[in-house]
């Protein structure tokens, strides 16, 4: 008996050349990768579902779901409320994005802590005038220290920065909040951790300092933060991940100085390793061992 | 019978500061901080320079001298020719500054990696787009790997780029530079090394690829490297030194797309530490042990 499987990519292109790789790497599997196309037979047909995002109303149609399978590190898109209870959940974990995460961090964390933007300026003036380090050593708060937040505080620390993780059972956010020039999130965007970074919390941060959003945009409030930074006491934030993306051309967080806006870009997964990870999970699956990088669905991560 | 020291800093305002702190660390010393003032007698009781410079014409009159011990890392401006054949050299090799040109170092590194100008630019035009990450991890090339290129390093290996060192004994500059996309010039400034990045080291590079000097301008042929980026081979440069410092309102380097100018400021000597050093020196050389950090004037670092 053939085990079927439902690819859910952003889009047909990518469908098309993650399934050749899957195929490639298990030959023996059902490949469907248009569910539009399918009518309710062929849906209750579907083992495993491999994608970032169920839509609405489909879930409750994959009666013989056995698995599914995150392509991307978060998995709050698949949460659905229509998910039937005992369906097991696990991700993709992909070192090689945990890499690409911390590259922008550091990126962003040295060119905000070194001032690039104010040299940058001075350039275009043509002023060559040297400014004393406004503090060689900044703290830096990771929210978060999970696969992410853990692999983006190894490369802050061999570049001199002191990292302070925040996790669940470190206590008030407030307070370390309060104690970090520069902030990053590297959190899972769950129930409890949407809207987390709200205008108390900007509040709490000591003026001038930082935020870097790695995550997900719906654990800041944008309109807080963009308060906050226009009023001067935040000195900007850069943002990879927005509430609405890709980000409308009249969204006001485009035009705010001192906020960076990047087009999710900080991880690219490859293709390979999806297909390497998902095809191990299978094999778990069908052995009746455990699923490696189980997803808690009552906690959302 | 009391130790005399001249320092020689960049402006006056620095010089009483440094003196104040040295004075502390070493009570017994005589400091002199403005040789212009001084007549020949005077200047024939120094025993010792601190400095990063010899003016033209003032060393053949220090006949006492003992020691010069550089608060630079680069001694090129000491080396004059009416320095005294026998007269011992050293150099503050500070921690902190290493520290500092490598997070400069990491940060222009990213920032082309990266491509973080694309963004900027698409940020300008409120444009949401994804590119696929030209080269996740590329090859640099580390020129010099004494204290700077060393310290550089290890930060660039932690994110996950591959460091190919260039020193004495490396064999064909030529052939490291074909290799790699990032170039890094942590050289001291000698007669071998001077004009080193020329026309041809250029040419030698692969397409697109990028210059970072945090070293001495004189590596580089400016006008070579103009033509270079500018005929589209080489992506661009970041340029914390250069030939003329302060670099002139109307040098070419300025204008140059793809080209950055920061003003001397990957790292910037703490008071502190060239004070406790040089009293760490002058033990050494009071008590006839060997100086710590010595220049071999002859080879030129
Ligand atoms: N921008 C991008 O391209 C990109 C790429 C990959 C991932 N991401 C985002 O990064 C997120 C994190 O990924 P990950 O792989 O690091 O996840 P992970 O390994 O599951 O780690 C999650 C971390 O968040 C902590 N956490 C969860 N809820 C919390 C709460 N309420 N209070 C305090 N701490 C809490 C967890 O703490 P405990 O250990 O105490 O449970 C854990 O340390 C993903 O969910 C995704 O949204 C973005
Ligand atoms: N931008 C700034 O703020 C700043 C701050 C500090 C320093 N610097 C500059 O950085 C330079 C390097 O400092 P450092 O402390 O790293 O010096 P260092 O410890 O003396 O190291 C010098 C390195 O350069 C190599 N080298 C010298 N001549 C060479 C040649 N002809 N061919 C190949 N390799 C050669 C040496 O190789 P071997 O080991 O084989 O001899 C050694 O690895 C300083 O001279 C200074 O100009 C700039």
């Amino acid at each position: 008996m053939t085990t079927t499987v439902l690819l859910l990519t952003p889009d047909p292109a990518q469908s098309a050349a993650l399934a050749a790789v899957v195929q490639a790497a298990a030959p023996e599997l059902t490949l469907l990768t248009d569910h539009r196309a399918l009518d309710d037979a062929q849906l209750a047909a579907i083992d495993v579902v491999l994608g970032w995002r169920l839509p609405p109303g489909l879930a409750g149609r994959l009666t013989r779901l056995r698995w599914v399978c995150s392509m991307a590190a978060g998995v709050e898109k698949l949460l659905v409320p229509d998910l039937a209870p005992g369906v097991p959940m696990s991700r993709v974990v992909d070192p090689e994005q945990a890499l690409g995460i911390s590259q922008y961090v550091a990126l962003m964390c040295l060119r905000h802590a070194r001032t690039l933007p104010l040299y940058e300026a001075q350039q275009m003036e043509r002023r060559w005038t040297r400014h004393p380090l406004p503090a060689a050593r900044h703290r830096i708060g990771m929210l978060g220290w999970g696969e992410v937040g853990r692999a983006a505080a190894a490369p802050l620390q061999a570049l001199g920065f002191e990292v302070a993780p925040w996790r669940r059972d470190s206590g008030a956010l407030h307070a370390l909040l309060g104690r970090c020039q520069i902030v990053v999130i590297a959190l899972p965007l769950t129930p409890e951790t949407s809207g987390l970074l709200d205008a108390a919390a900007f509040a709490a941060m000591p003026r001038g300092a930082y935020l870097i959003n790695v995550a997900r945009g719906g654990h800041i409030v944008e309109t807080d933060l963009i308060a906050a930074v226009q009023s001067g006491h935040l000195a900007g934030a850069a943002l990879d991940v927005q509430q609405h993306e890709p980000l409308p051309a009249d969204d006001p967080l485009w035009g705010v100085p001192g906020i960076t806006i990047t087009p999710h870009i900080a991880a690219q997964p490859s293709h390979e390793t999806v297909a390497r990870q998902f095809v191990a999970g299978l094999r778990c699956l069908q052995a009746g061992r455990p699923l490696p990088n189980a997803v808690d669905r009552g906690r959302g991560y």
